[in-house]
């Protein structure tokens, strides 16, 4: 058995960022930016007015002055002449600011009557004037490779004058569900038959990462029904395999890769819930089996499957957030394997998360595992903590997993 | 003017949420439940097997016993028989544990000679045993509604043998970007010309908030082009405009919206950025006029636009989340308007967020808005804050926004 530490890094070693796709700015939101963004023109453009008012030179501006309007510059409309001593033109929130101006007179510190516009409030030199580049300038980069795009990151990219976007493409994963046992959602389901929900569990998991789910037909416990559906996906940049992972007979799972071609890397992991977790490779294609159990599955999906799309979608930082909490409640010390405890999350008056592990941590109760909000980290021979001591955990549900 | 929280529920009091609609369960990920699920069989059907070893009665399993294997029932085939005294049937992961069993002996703990069966640990009553029903019984409503649905739990409702889930619709989102200085990316851009950023900084936001955004064609500087394009979008669910929305002889949105029977509810809010905020109906159609500052737009739609959008898709918990969090540095008394200052994030020793507002504040500067990764709440009139004090934060990013 093997660290999960050991396992994600073996799992992340062959991965490698897929090609860049080129989208329309208005399909790359949530995508991973593959290149630099660099401004394509200046912004804004030109000194330009932060309000509603006139430009002015700031000399002139003084309490009692009565300037003379000479002109007005709606935004989009600039005014072409030159702000001359004792002169004013009118301007709007993101107007160019005139040659020869140097400020803005508030509309509201002004008193207009027809051309004559009356000073009522003195006008510091380059008040609510947005000088040229403030934001930024041509040239510039904007945004750096490796990110997942924001909405803001979005409206920045627009406003540096970029219709399109170079993103990393979207992993395409194969998810493969094997077992006698095992039928569709409303299919007739005869006795010992129970229903798949792996693969839709892990088909929103895949989707909740960047990538782009197929969920294959069942396979049935034989290598050859395995080796007939797994080839289908010989294409794919991952694929997915639930259940068949552990010791028994029908564990066939490997059999049915192995026709294949399949090289085991690994096939246990020092962990619980998901000991039985294989990792290997068909040539190029990386194949991650995870267990059969619900439970066990989430967790190691979590653990190893949503790294990996990281890892292939461009992003930076690939093993799941770890976050400082406090324990709810007293946590007895570990054993040999790291264990992933399910857990409710609150705050106490301080502000601190505050996680607190079910009582029951069965690894098939999918109705918990579907309410947690957290699971607790335990390491390896970790000591027993009590309430209110520090512990850590992966946050669940902010990013739909 | 009025406050945030009077103008949110403003904007708040006359959305519903939208109809359900029936969609796979495949692409149920990340929409909001309108209907409770209720499980459709029980889970596990029957008591089955934790582990892979043998079907025993534990009185029989003692240490040094030797049972007679009688079958094997791997998952998906139960044995149909009856599990005597001395006797035992080889089980997998999952298998039904078959009548006159009431334990199961971890295969570890057995030595199989042929079909004799020797005990090597005592097997307690009901161990590695899953209770039939463990997980949920068929009638339990194991989904309520008014959640967005993770992975975990589209794999319980699959689990619970649903292939269609009610969710309610999307909202549609029209986007009416407004002015005379606004070019499409990529587009030749004249003198006094800017890229139009809002529309697409929107479009994506909405998509984040789980909404469908359609961006309207640019509309000019007046009355009759604003109301030719958003006679276009009556049969939205939501109209967004941005520009024109402050004092202005350019403001001429509500002129445009006018003439389609445009109602004013406010338009203005105390709050920095994003003073000039309209809200009101066309008929049953909702109303957002955003600021045409791409920073106001953005602190505007955290605020109302969002919140909107999760009411229309029935999320309970309208507001955006205010945590807790200490400054990272001096913050300045506030005024009358309530604030919003973009700020960094991080966490110190103890694990608590810190915030620490930029230097920079203007309201233009898109990059700084893209950076940030919180928005520091200012109530009106709030005291002045040291470095290490409490305050409220709204987290952006964290949900592509």
């Amino acid at each position: 058995m093997i660290s999960v530490e050991e396992a994600r890094a073996r799992i992340l070693a062959p991965l490698r960022p897929l090609a860049a796709e080129i989208v329309p700015i208005t399909e790359a939101w949530d995508r991973v930016l593959a290149a630099p963004v660099v401004a394509r023109l200046t912004q804004p453009p030109a000194d330009v007015s932060a309000m509603d008012g006139y430009a002015v030179r700031a000399a002139d501006a003084v309490v009692g002055a009565v300037l003379r309007q000479i002109g007005e510059a709606p935004a989009g409309h600039p005014f072409a002449g030159m702000v001359g001593a004792g002169e004013t033109v009118r301007l709007f929130t993101g107007s160019f600011v005139p040659a020869g101006a140097d400020a803005v007179l508030l509309q509201e510190d002004a008193a207009a009557d027809g051309d004559r516009i009356g000073v009522n409030a003195a006008v510091p030199l380059a008040r609510h004037v947005r000088p040229r580049g403030q934001d930024f300038a041509a040239g510039d980069t904007v945004l750096a490779p490796g990110q997942r795009l924001t909405a803001r990151q979005i409206g920045l990219a627009a406003a540096a004058n970029h219709a399109w976007l170079a993103v990393h493409r979207r992993p395409n994963v194969a998810i493969l569900a094997t077992g006698d046992e095992i039928f569709l959602p409303g299919d007739p389901i005869p006795a010992g038959g129970i229903v798949s929900s792996n693969s839709h569990m892990l088909a929103a998991l895949v989707r909740a990462a960047g990538g782009l789910p197929v969920i294959l037909p069942v396979a049935r416990d034989t290598p050859e029904a395995i080796a007939d559906v797994a080839g289908t996906a010989l294409g794919a940049d991952l694929l997915v395999t639930t259940g068949g992972a552990s010791v028994g007979t029908h564990d066939v799972v490997q059999a049915g890769l192995a026709r294949h071609g399949f090289a085991l890397d690994f096939w246990k992991i020092a962990m619980r819930p998901g000991k039985p977790m294989i990792f290997g490779r068909i040539g190029a294609l990386p194949v991650l089996g995870l267990p059969g159990n619900p439970v066990s599955a989430a967790v190691c999906a979590v653990l190893f499957l949503v790294p990996a799309l990281r890892r292939l979608q461009g992003l930076t930082g690939d093993a799941p957030e770890a976050v400082r909490a406090v324990a709810g409640a007293a946590i007895r010390a570990n054993d040999h394997r790291a264990d992933h405890l399910r857990a409710a999350l609150g705050r106490d008056d301080s502000g601190r998360l505050v996680a607190t592990p079910y009582q029951k941590q069965d690894s098939a109760m999918l109705s918990l595992l579907s309410q947690a909000e957290c699971l607790v980290l335990r390491a390896p021979h970790a000591a027993a903590v009590r309430a209110g001591e520090g512990l850590q955990i992966i946050v669940l549900g902010s990013e739909g997993i």
